[in-house]
């Protein structure tokens, strides 16, 4: 991918989040089985249903934004991160510290998230895709709120 | 590493971050040279001074807390981070889509420590570290303050 202006740099970036999202999506159904806390279970399994739609918005706002387009890339990123994920349930037998390593994984998973849907929120106003900074916005908070209520159930 | 406790969760992170902020220090000099604003070549040379500064802080945190040990072990997470901002590097000319490229893949990195940090210091508390933790802490706002320092600089 050749990046010469702030749209491509936008492009680069959504495309990027975009491959970080198919792959959490393939890695939720692993850390629900691995988890053994219930309310644990219940955050993963929701966080794959945002996912799914977090996915959806993205193909929305390619769409509904005029220059703006999704490329096949591989979030390189995300791929470190769920080893880490995968080598927490390789390493800790099912139970209370294996959980807590899954929430800490998973909060760095929210965060990568967090700091590319800031970037491309600030972007896109920046851009004036007023349209696409709203759908930006709203993946953003379900983000926050993931990882605060993450926080919270390891702090139980 | 087998992890057992809390206690090995605790040293298998505390092991991450080590070689995470290993990986940063090699980094940063790379991120200023490719840089062209000065406020961000200068943010990414105050930031190498601090990361030399944590990583200090995590060899006196080991030596000064009974139990705990950094172990050899090699931050996945950041390998694809730093892959990031070396594809950004690679691939647009120097110059302000540049700066906010790296700005961004720079925000990443910060939001992987602060998650990171984050869970390190609600264990350390857990476990009744009580200087580890205030550490833990001091970096933790370090990080956060260069994550805000950075987004003052992207939107300039």
């Amino acid at each position: 991918m050749t990046i010469k202006t702030l749209e491509d740099l936008f492009n680069h970036d959504l495309s990027d989040i975009y491959s970080a999202e198919k792959q959490i999506k393939r890695a939720l159904p692993k850390l629900a089985r691995a988890a053994s806390d219930e309310q644990l279970v219940a955050a993963f399994r929701q966080h794959l249903e945002e996912t799914e739609g977090q996915i959806e918005r993205l193909d929305q706002l390619a769409e509904s934004t005029e220059g703006v387009r999704i490329q096949r890339m591989k979030c390189h990123a995300l791929e470190g991160l769920a080893e880490e994920a995968q080598e927490i349930i390789e390493s800790v037998a099912a139970g209370p510290v294996r959980d807590a390593g899954l929430i800490g994984a998973a909060q760095k998973v929210e965060h990568y998230e967090i700091a590319t849907y800031g970037t491309l929120h600030a972007m896109a106003l920046k851009l004036g895709y007023q349209q696409a900074a709203q759908l930006l916005a709203d993946t953003l908070a379900e983000e926050k709120a993931t990882d605060k209520k993450l926080t919270a159930i390891a702090t139980q």
